[in-house]
């Protein structure tokens, strides 16, 4: 009479998530995993949606809770998979983001510029795997997508993957977006396998579409929110500044992990293992703090950016389909050169132009594989009846502009 | 101090609804509405999904609620909405559907072929007038879409009417089918009026969108399910026969205003007064009892028919997007003729091929117009950056077979 | 590669619910169970819920949802579960309710006098034992109570059982009367067997402590709501004096099963299986329909007692802790008596007074034992830190007496 | 035609927030304000429910929420309330909590010692009332209880106000402690005004029932939560020797904000407009910031402390009724000295008992007031039928000890 010892979770969205003894409890009791637990999912999304506080240590978690229901759903309908297969691929999700930093795209526009998160998950799983004696192998090359079979991976990494099927249901939870909400139980209900890679079921299509049309909301209400993006912007502005001071010799107060990156040049070349260590100690605490000493720093530029943020008295920005004219981006800068006596490039940190897109569904990306009841695969967009879809298909792109408000 | 003396009902959806006193409460209180109570929502659907026991009554009072919201959410963005507008609105919607009768796409089909339930629920709402001395004039003038402020009649019965956001919603919630679930609240927050047309803001085009497609997966899904269809034809097609026997002499168990739409030939040109009597005394429970006594009668076709519905015993049935041959056809009756010895005529009644269709945006029903940030009104297909929309404009149709399992 | 086939049922509350195919599916399947599809789990509470249409056929197959989690979480937990274990115990559970007849209190009070619903659910598993070639023996022993591990029967029928689980979280849920929700997944997490008892794990108390106090409060705000208690006096009512007509030769319009026992004297002794079959056809469709037609019956009694529910113009009722005073009683039945030219025994069928009371938490039945962390097992009376549990096993009565509105 | 113009924030509990423009708004805009952005409502809790990040600010916007519904639902109830004290109460329960430092509880027993956040709160209010020329002197009068009209402080601050209603909710829902959930609505209207105090209808006995056995239920598992008791403690302890060894001369990494407080003795007497602009500028992240730079001190104590928080690698916790034994606390300090070589003092940080109680109902704070149907008020554990509740008056007072876990 053996017991199975499992350490339970609350999730107001699952309810409960069982985490089995073993390697998995190990690495999320690991400090690389637990520095998750201060990075934000939707970076300075809070400043819109005031419940969008919850991190990437939940969002991993609750990506292990449905990976551990899609896998046990595929056991029942007779796809074979052994338990190691099982454990490395819910030891892939649970690490999938691992490498995100605090403010991650801000910061690779930035101080880790030029290196994308997923690079320095695979360093952090490289890094834990020596520390586990190699346990991690077969959950790398799944991650890495060099496995054999296939849905594995697209389970970890896809167009309709464990990740996105979290995300969205969790952003759309916490942000009270209700209309993002997706239907996790239906989706892995109707996941299979054909030929060693994932398809879902005829039955499924309009819960794909579903799905897709609701990614495709979240994008544009939500992830590409004006607010958010102007906050985004702003972030990653003042983390440009602070290493071009830094750089100019200029000693900002900063933690030591966020000092080391902005008094050096980090880039995918000398992300070396000394590089890994100091990115574990980075999160959304480093960044936040350092700008709010930074709000009376003598620097214009480096003050009054932090401010905007840390008070939330925000740019201006508008939208549309058109790029704006370079004169209109000019006529603000110069306002602000004459109204602060700043220079082009100090006035540049605070006017500026640039594009947001989605493509709600990429064929590039792999598709979505439809086996209908006839036993064909055939893509979604083929298989949907009134080619809603395939309009799904083209990037829509948009362009903004930000400026300061003009204030009494 | 006055007090305004409200009825609260609980509703799971919305929590709490108020019931102003007054002439609202009192076409409440009605036997012709508290008819409604044994009229389900959504016919045999629970035999699908079992929590839809939902009534007409329940959905009724749903959409009074919301209509009160939009009215409010309307008033406090500047329209102006007299007190007898907004009575005659919340009455209108809350009598638009106390026409219907049970199975009421099966009935207009079978006993009542022909009236359409829009027209019975406007010779109720008449009968109503005349009995509370005209206070519904003007109810019925925004019904018929004769007042002059088209938006209050669009409220009523539009693409993105009170009714539809309520229904959607609801059957959502009671099938359990989260994937329709639409967001009420943002739907009625989007709403304006441009010159007494109904206009929804341009930042609620993800939410048109999201209805469109929460609306179309709901039909293919939940309405159109193929054991829903084959139920409902199975109830049309016992009606039939049991008018049938009935015009032929055999006089069928039935409670008296069932017998009388059995044995009397009632279409549009003869729907009088006394017919309208009778018709508010029909409601579910008349066609199941009927059917239950029937499962022990001596004619087959009644008798199999009668228990495979009471008994969820139900036809096999085939759906794919060509129609299905006649040769097909003939085979199934040809050997169901065989082997129990039935005509021809009555073997139709077991096996039988039709259409489905569904057409998730019309521009013939009024479109849904947006109005852009620039102040144009712009159809919401024209308005959508992705022209995902457009597809939805296409009707799509679907043919099905159906015919006995073969047991045994 | 063998494939578990299953069907699903979506159910509001739990999401997907999954059948087994096998005994559990052709269960389901047989005409005896699909009858509770057409009996409402709360009788006439959708007179003050009217989201409460939910039926008996739902709440046994959600009971079999959650007994199917509570089985795997005992064996996680080390309990040995054989395979012919738990299908019986998920048998049990899914038959535990299927004596109920329509509005089966009301009943119980007039036509079947005398005969506990409990009895016919045993006289209907044992002719499905028969029927099923006796893969019922352990499921009837379970139910019960006479197989030696107690905690399987304790699972279908004690006062933490999978029975109230269920249904307290699905009347709540269908009612809108949040406050009466409990967590289904946290009582089932909590639970233990010790020495084959049933036990709450002791970090379980407070979960164990509100499960009592929202179904106290379900008890006063739902089931005993002064209007249901009216209703279904009322339907009681009304049937005693169909029998009563009956038995004095008069023939009243109903159904074949209803006539059956309105002109026979079934009792617990005579029941035999002509009357289970007989019986097996009444649902809530006879007990209405038949209503509706009394309602223009020549008898005062039954006529006004059917138009009284039918049109939902009920009596009035009056709750208070002391018994009512006869003399108030006999003013009431004597101004009825004078109005209508009543004599006393009819007039009695309209004005009556009664008790109702609920015991929160009883010993007798068996109690909830908690298992403490030091390993002793301890009523949860004593083992609640407050001793506010301890009030909550004295039984709570009150009085009521029901007469007619005074009319205009 | 004039346009209300409003901010609506999306909330994932209530749906839509609506701010009205003017004073509110403004408030809301201020920078006191905003830093509520970065503290969470539930201090370091997430350690154990990975949900509840969510912050005072949220809260505070909850409570207005609310509070608009119950100043509303008085007002239908024909309540006098003025444009003016509607307001006041809504700027006085929007700023009830704007004291709350970082860890707030952590912080009133170290760094500023004995100074309770409600009287920062008010310091706070009189500082924004000289910026905002007096507009808030009635808000203060209605939070320090000295407004005539009683009700409105109760609102702010008694046993069933809107700040409870709201924080029970809003924790029960991050947490996924959904059976701290109470229902926000009926609370609210069940409330009623009598002799300008706050009362609830009788109606509402079982309501407030569950209200305060949720909130009992809420502390006992939730607030009461072993891990997060010592997670605040170790909070607490890493400030008191950062205080220590500030006042001794060792210079700390930390924010200026935190190291003003860290050298400087701020008590209630001595806390001034310096002060206060100081603790405006403190939030979540100047302590976290602060103990990840501690993680590498050479201090043993404030390393080892801060190491567990960060790391969430606590100490270890027992809880029973009885107190222990000081015996038992020798031995774990004796033998934490003995392995590391420190002073009694220094292993007195690890190794430390205390109490934790709970009083669900209490007479002092006021009580709750029942409206009896016959228009008596009478207290509610008076009106309650089974004298539950009074049992709920009793202080529960539970012992914990703390100590390091045993490793390798």
């Amino acid at each position: 009479m053996q017991q199975h010892k499992t350490t339970i979770i609350n999730d107001p969205i699952y309810g409960f998530i069982a985490i089995p003894n073993g390697l998995i409890f190990d690495l999320i009791q690991h400090s690389y995993f637990q520095r998750l637990r201060r990075i934000t999912q939707m970076g300075l999304s809070y400043l819109v949606y005031p419940g969008a506080h919850h991190t990437r240590f939940h969002h991993a978690v609750g990506c292990l809770h449905i990976m551990q229901k899609a896998l046990e759903t595929l056991q029942n309908k007779g796809v074979v998979i052994s338990d190691a297969e099982k454990e490395a691929t819910l030891a892939a999700i649970l690490l999938h983001d691992i490498g995100h930093g605090p403010f991650s795209h801000a910061m690779e526009h930035s101080i880790v510029e030029g290196i994308h998160h997923e690079l320095i998950s695979l360093k952090f799983m490289e890094a834990l795997n020596q520390e586990f004696n190699g346990s991690l192998t077969l959950a790398i090359e799944i991650f890495k997508g060099s496995y054999s079979r296939k849905f594995l991976n697209q389970l970890v990494s896809g167009q309709l993957d464990m990740d996105r099927t979290d995300y969205l249901k969790r952003d759309s939870f916490y942000t009270g977006m209700a209309e993002g909400n997706i239907n996790t139980d239906r989706i892995i209900a109707m996941l299979n396998v054909h030929e060693d890679e994932l398809v879902v079921e005829e039955k499924g299509i309009y819960t794909v579409e579903k799905f897709l049309v609701a990614r495709r909301l979240m994008y544009w209400q939500v992830y590409l929110h004006k607010t958010s993006l102007v906050a985004e912007q702003l972030v990653t502005r003042v983390l440009k500044r602070a290493k071009e001071l830094s750089h100019q010799g200029v000693r900002l107060p900063a933690s030591k992990a966020l000092d080391h990156f902005l008094t050096h040049k980090i880039n995918a070349t000398n992300f070396d293992t000394n590089a890994l260590k100091t990115f574990a100690k980075l999160d959304d605490y480093d960044i936040i703090s350092a700008m709010k000493e930074w709000c009376s720093h003598e620097d214009f530029v480096l003050r009054e950016l932090s401010t905007a943020i840390i008070d939330r008295d925000l740019l201006k920005v508008k939208i549309k389909n058109k790029a704006f004219a370079k004169a209109k981006l000019d006529k603000h800068i110069n306002a602000l050169q004459d109204k602060y006596g700043l220079s082009q490039h100090e006035a540049s940190y605070f006017v500026f132009t640039g594009t947001i897109s989605n493509q709600a569904y990429s064929y590039t990306q792999g598709g979505i594989n439809i086996k209908m009841a006839n036993g064909k695969i055939v893509d979604v967009v083929k298989a949907s009846d009134q080619l809603s879809l395939k309009s799904l298909t083209r990037a829509v792109v948009k362009n903004y502009i930000c400026f300061p408000k003009s204030k009494g």
